[in-house]
């Protein structure tokens, strides 16, 4: 096999209380990849469509987490990676990571998977690095893995996959306003309370233990970030008002989709997950500014080969 | 039915990573409690066998949660509390908890069982409020349900049980030194670094993940406080030379018990359980401070009618 061709899914990091550690992975919103072996050794970024993104390997999430991976298993050839980009860059869902992940998971592929997926995320991270400035796992690891994933330790790495019920279904939209993951991060802060972080814990073992249960009301009644939320939503003008329209539309709850802008909420069903993508779009229609949604369900493995 | 007579179990607060939400149930130790419907309205406390109680209700924490309950559930008589206390006071394995849960449990079952041992929960803590003055639910929870208990919320209070694999086994040393619970919290910080607090959610999402799949291994890796424990542990003499042993002896990990000075540990295994209890024993035969040492298997029930 000479060349792979993928749909490297869209993920949400940051679920809610689950700040820098949980992620999940998105079934109908994805990028599609190309990935080539070639006599030449190194990586050409051959072609970026959809969007405006550089080429040359080394200023290129795709590329850094390919050449980090070649770094290290060191194969005789090369590779020519094109993207077709259908998430957008700075929506919030990972689209640093799809790219990443994409480039990792299709190289290994086809030099016969010398390394598991849950060992991809390491080289996976270095294109996030790149993109944000922190190599995070919480978007790559639900990329390659599927479901959610628990970065349970960072040093080492430590990821961890949870099951999740079958009707637990997200809705995601993307008002189209610029914010940065940088400055995302620039508008937290260094302490917090120790009583905060008390009240973070209790959610995050009340949603982990939900998913593992699939306890739908204990998922929703734990959807509350604590510590980032509150802060951070203030840089997204409907964040108050999309998050409720999807709760009062039937949503268990909801959240900021990585660093945002793009708003989040998870419901039981495919139904009510419709309805608050309706209530949030009603919401967005209200402004100036420009949306897209999707709803879907959790992807239970992944990148796909297509 | 106008008497029963209870065994009511110690309890592991702050359970590493768990700090202030996660809590589990022992075996082998416990108080005895005697409890009998009088036509005499009110609670009153007959007799403590085995350490230095107040007998009055409104100091005692049996009493106080017994009150509690009795002016939510108006009955139309009273009770006598007889405690032979076999968990020291003070341990920090739980000792007002075992007092306060047996009593709201006892008087409970004499009256027909209105309320859920989960709603007994809430005028338990009503005893711990006297004790430490902090209303905490980690030891009366797991005493009243058994097993590990995560406490999700405290407002509204939301009390999640976590199942746990047939081989873990607790080993709990209490080394004879007086800490009280307000002095082990005084000393800690009332900020800490967002960083820390992830570092703590990704070890607790981690160990609930590995309690509920049964994986050892999971458990081990997620056993570290990041919070509370480099500050605490400095009040316990012994502490890292405790933990290192029964790590060396084979344990998964440990930490403080509640606000200490007991340390625990947990292990696959009784028997491995048993040789963390003879390295931690060496330990504190080098010094000359007194001690007592347990070996048990998780309580899936909690508190027993004998």
């Amino acid at each position: 096999m000479n060349q792979i061709k993928l749909f490297s899914p869209a993920t949400i990091a940051n679920v809610s209380c689950g700040f820098d550690v949980l992620g999940l992975c998105l079934e109908s919103v994805g990028d599609e990849m190309t990935i080539t072996k070639t006599a030449q050794p190194g990586i050409r970024i051959t072609e970026i469509v959809g969007t405006d993104l550089p080429l040359e390997a080394e200023k290129n999430v795709a590329g850094v987490a390919a050449l980090a991976l070649l770094a290290h298993l060191q194969p005789d050839c090369g590779f020519e990676i094109r993207i077709v980009k259908n998430i957008k860059a700075g929506s919030g869902i990972g689209s640093s990571a799809a790219s990443a992940a994409g480039a990792v998971f299709g190289i290994n592929q086809l030099l016969g998977a010398p390394l598991t997926n849950k060992e991809l995320v390491h080289f996976a991270i270095q294109g996030e690095k790149l993109a944000s400035g922190s190599a995070h796992a919480d978007n790559v690891a639900p990329a390659l893995l599927g479901g959610f994933t628990l970065v349970r330790s960072y040093e080492p790495l430590d990821i961890i996959t949870i099951p999740s019920p079958n009707e637990l279904y997200v809705t995601v939209i993307h008002p189209h306003i610029e914010l940065k993951t940088k400055d995302a991060r620039s508008v937290l802060k260094e302490n917090i309370p120790l009583k905060k972080a008390t009240i973070q814990c209790g959610n995050l073992g009340g949603l982990i233990s939900g998913l593992y249960t699939g306890d739908y009301g204990l998922i929703g009644r734990s959807l509350h970030d604590e510590l980032v939320e509150p802060i951070r939503s203030i840089l997204i003008p409907q964040f108050d008002e999309l998050k409720a329209a999807a709760k009062t539309a039937g949503a268990l709850g909801g959240g900021i989709s990585g660093s945002g802008p793009s708003v989040f909420a998870l419901s039981k069903g495919k139904e009510t997950a419709a309805k608050a993508a309706d209530a949030m779009s009603a919401i967005m229609l209200q402004t100036s500014v420009p949306f897209d949604v999707h709803v879907s369900p959790i992807n239970p493995t992944g990148i796909k080969i297509l």
